[in-house]
């Protein structure tokens, strides 16, 4: 089994009968689902996804793949294929478009829609080409056939991407419900018949290896939902993703048969349940749709509530209902929330934040801990060992996942009987070559984040995330001291302001005159250039802070020539 | 079913016949549970604990309980109990006795040696009560019986308060082990026995009550330890909490069984087991123990490693080791790793990175997410019913948990029939009374947040966390400015420096003109005082940050008199 050594360096040019493949997210994460193939000099990407920011990243915004792999190659590339609408295989390419518009995009009908909304928000108007399952298109060198998956959005695709290096099925995301809701079930025949004309690279999704066994049937959450909806005692909020249709469609029949008006909240849910809609994803009857701005004309028995939220974001309207925060929705002992989704990992905090808050009100809660109002929409073990001895590729590279669920794919892959030396574990960066049908690891690129905070892109670096982090951890003591610019000596201040540092104002006083006395030997010993009378401030006030208070805050001289 | 409204305010004088109860800690939330007693204008203190800071309270170390509604009153404590030896009910101890040196505080032998060993850390000589399970001993007027609870840590003891106000069983943590290692059962019987004489109020721990069922024994636990040891390929290494005595004499037997030397690593792993075996608590076969300075002696097949880090602790050895940062112990493919511990709320993404970085270098992780090396020390729903059952109280007050456990524990109590109006949650501060028979809530006291940073006690306040959450998402920018103290005239600066906040100080030269004009039409319109040249300073910069990067770092101007 082979896997990245820290070593791994620039990669030779690769060679002319082979398939380069480069992920530049998605591998030891969940997020920014990025792969770069590329064949004869052509490139194709494969999905463009953001990642969500964890703590460690404070401030910012979303996290990106770096572009600087392909930023001198933007012409090269053939298309931008998206397997599914999730934010983390669609969210960066506003971004990429930036820097070439017209790439085309590739994606199944809702897929592109989803895209085509976002976008829009960017004011870019981009190149789509649409594609549905049972298409095969080229793109260059790349001769791609499109086929469906099941997974927790409409409409996804995997694809099987051939070229004269061999073939590769990429799955996406996907599950493999038996009974999906729009009846449209993970192209099992077509993977067997690839497996049968001779897979050379499976490329799967990993985020549930770990888990044994099987995803239960999307279908069984409706009967849950139905009771919740017969034993609420007045208003029902009810919150999941914004793109899973599946989810809402079983809330807004479950609304239907319990005779309840459904008004949908938050941007996001607004703007994808129209999309849905308006491509017949989505069935509403239009009577049974409220306005949130009605909300009061409609009893709270009758009425549903379906919101974001659900992962607890401090600035959604559940997060704000939960603190009493919320201007319309006031939270009592009579309204039942039910939280019809998955815990991203790294949530975990706020949803139990959310929980507590709606608890304290006396709302009953209903939530994945507690009732079958959610399944995963990535196959389980179970499903993934099926997949593997039915396409039995001659190589196998797991995709989609941290660490843990590369590995625990490996495993399974290992288990069918793909020889171990056929097994690649990649990280991001890491460049696979497959070279006569055998997959290794030639090299690395950097791969490293990119952040969006504001208006920035890539401005926000880790040095600036370092100072953050500092600042955030221990606040920062400024000192600030007027300076003759000829001799050195000291004509204002020091003037002392601490933020953040658990130092009031007036402590400083007991620093003033020993700090008054270190500069007038500093300039004494003919030290007058700003470097050297920062060290002297720095030394002097950190020392102090640390024998008093036993903490480290940033110190930050200022000198001001006069 | 009473619960606290926001306008609680000073409750009355306790009733002369009256019980008054007042946590100051553990009620909504899971920590630094410290409970005060009072009756006959004397004061019983059950439990003094430190609450764990999350990711909202950067930079602090602990939080205690609020002293001040006891800080007049510290000469009417006649004792501070302590339940068992757990930081969340002892940590707070040390910063108590700075108050009132000569408490005197009461526990088992275990309890009270655990607390002796971190009392001495901080160089405090305390007045120490032993006592064991079958003990009653008054304090003042508190006759206080001790009775045996099983936990996830060795005698454990519950309160049978006895007052003319009436019979108060206080439970403390437990749960209900019915093959527990030690042979020491919660006593029930007692419990029985108390139910007999009439509880008029029962308070016990809500932790586990909206998980239904009953605990497995920490027994099943023995089987899967040892399997661990018999399959592990060279070196294992068994992380757990520091106090886990039994879960720690399991991975010894373990080891002895499979010819492996133990080495313990980590400070208060090391302190915690020197004092358990002292006592015998723990039994640890000299020859087979092996000093960390040792380790090379060891060949990695004949070792286990037992530490702490099982939280995700950044600074704890097995983060460092998952991070490959550890000078001695360096992972490879060859490693078991096993986190024998719960996963506490709250470091799901720390404990995820160190099960993701061990496993990116190869180790086996076995965790409770894939394996049985857990059981909780918290009795679930189906534990807490009996001891509804079994005590009958007159009263219930759920204690030791967030809001969702306290409201499931509720719910319990009143479908085991104690009525609703006789069920009383109440949360940190809030003053119940137990006053003929019934307890109700009567008022609130302030019980806030006391953050320990350093060597600050209660200094750091949330003013202080406010400006270090700011800073940390978004940086600052410092603006010097020079003025003629007369004239109001700008002769320094402006000097501007960012930090954190994604602006390269070249940057500025873009506003500096802007900004110049700023203080020169504003020296010109006759400011001249420091908080309106702040205004200024702080207006025009802001606006620039705000439309140009659509960020809002701290701005902080200072003016300097020349």
């Amino acid at each position: 089994m082979s896997h990245p050594h820290p070593e791994l360096s620039t990669p030779p040019p690769p060679a002319a009968n082979g398939l380069r493949i480069v992920a530049l997210g998605g591998l030891g994460e969940i997020g920014r689902n990025m792969t770069v193939f590329e064949h004869a000099g052509r490139l194709l990407v494969v999905d463009c996804g953001v990642l969500f920011p964890e703590t460690e990243q404070p401030g910012i915004d979303l996290i990106l793949p770096d572009f600087e792999y392909i930023r001198d190659r933007l012409d090269d590339i053939e298309a931008v294929i998206l397997t599914h609408g999730h934010e983390d295989h669609i969210g960066a390419v506003p971004y990429l478009l930036r820097e070439r518009p017209d790439i085309p995009l590739v994606g199944s009908r809702l897929t592109l829609a989803l895209l085509a909304a976002k976008l829009q928000e960017h004011r870019i108007r981009p190149v789509l080409r649409e594609v549905k399952e049972g298409d095969r298109h080229g793109y260059g060198p790349f001769d791609v056939e499109f086929l469906a998956v099941n997974h927790s959005i409409p409409d996804a695709l995997a694809l099987a991407i051939r070229t004269p290096a061999g073939l590769v099925l990429a799955t996406g995301d996907f599950k493999m419900d038996q009974l999906p809701l729009d009846g449209r079930l993970t192209d099992l025949p077509g993977f067997a018949r690839l497996g049968a004309e001779g897979i050379d690279l499976l490329m799967s999704d990993s985020t549930n290896a770990e888990v044994p066994g099987f995803v239960t049937s999307e279908r069984a959450i409706g009967p849950v939902v139905d009771e919740v909806f017969r034993t609420a005692e007045e208003r029902l909020i009810v919150a999941c993703f914004a793109s899973h249709v599946h989810r809402v469609q079983q809330v807004l029949d479950a609304a239907v048969a319990n005779g309840r008006k459904v008004c949908f909240v938050g941007r996001s849910m607004v703007r994808n349940m129209g999309v849905a809609r308006e491509l017949g994803y989505l069935d509403v009857p239009d009577e049974i749709m409220v306005d949130v701005k009605d909300l009061d004309t409609v009893p709270p028995d009758e009425l549903v509530l379906i919101c974001t939220g659900s992962q607890g974001e401090p600035m959604s309207a559940l997060s704000r209902m939960a603190a009493r925060d919320h201007q319309q929705i006031r939270i009592t002992e009579r309204d039942t929330v039910m939280l019809a989704s998955s815990l991203i990992p790294g949530n975990e905090t706020s949803v139990n934040r959310v929980i507590n808050g709606l608890t304290r009100w006396g709302a009953r809660v209903v939530h994945k801990g507690n009732a079958l109002v959610h399944v995963s929409g990535h196959a389980s073990a179970g499903e993934l060992l099926y997949v593997l001895n039915m396409t039995k590729p001659g190589n196998f590279m797991p995709i989609h996942g941290e660490w843990r669920h590369l590995r625990a794919h490996a495993k399974l892959a290992a288990q069918t009987g793909v020889p171990e030396e056929n097994i690649v574990i990649a990280e991001d960066g890491v460049v696979v070559d497959l070279v006569d049908g055998q997959a290794k690891i030639v090299g690395a690129v950097p791969a490293g984040y990119v952040y969006v905070d504001g208006l920035s892109v890539g401005e926000v670096t880790e040095t600036s995330l370092k100072d953050r982090r500092i600042l955030g951890e221990e606040g920062f003591v400024s000192i600030v001291v007027g300076i003759d610019s000829t001799s050195g000596k000291l004509v204002a201040g020091p003037e002392i302001h601490a933020r953040g540092a658990g130092i009031v104002n007036e402590d400083f006083d007991a620093i003033i005159d020993r700090l008054e006395d270190a500069l007038r030997d500093a300039a004494a010993n003919g030290v007058n250039d700003h470097h050297q009378i920062n060290q002297v401030i720095r030394r002097t006030v950190g020392k102090w802070v640390s024998d008093n208070y036993r903490r480290r805050p940033m110190i930050i001289p200022v000198v001001v020539e006069v």
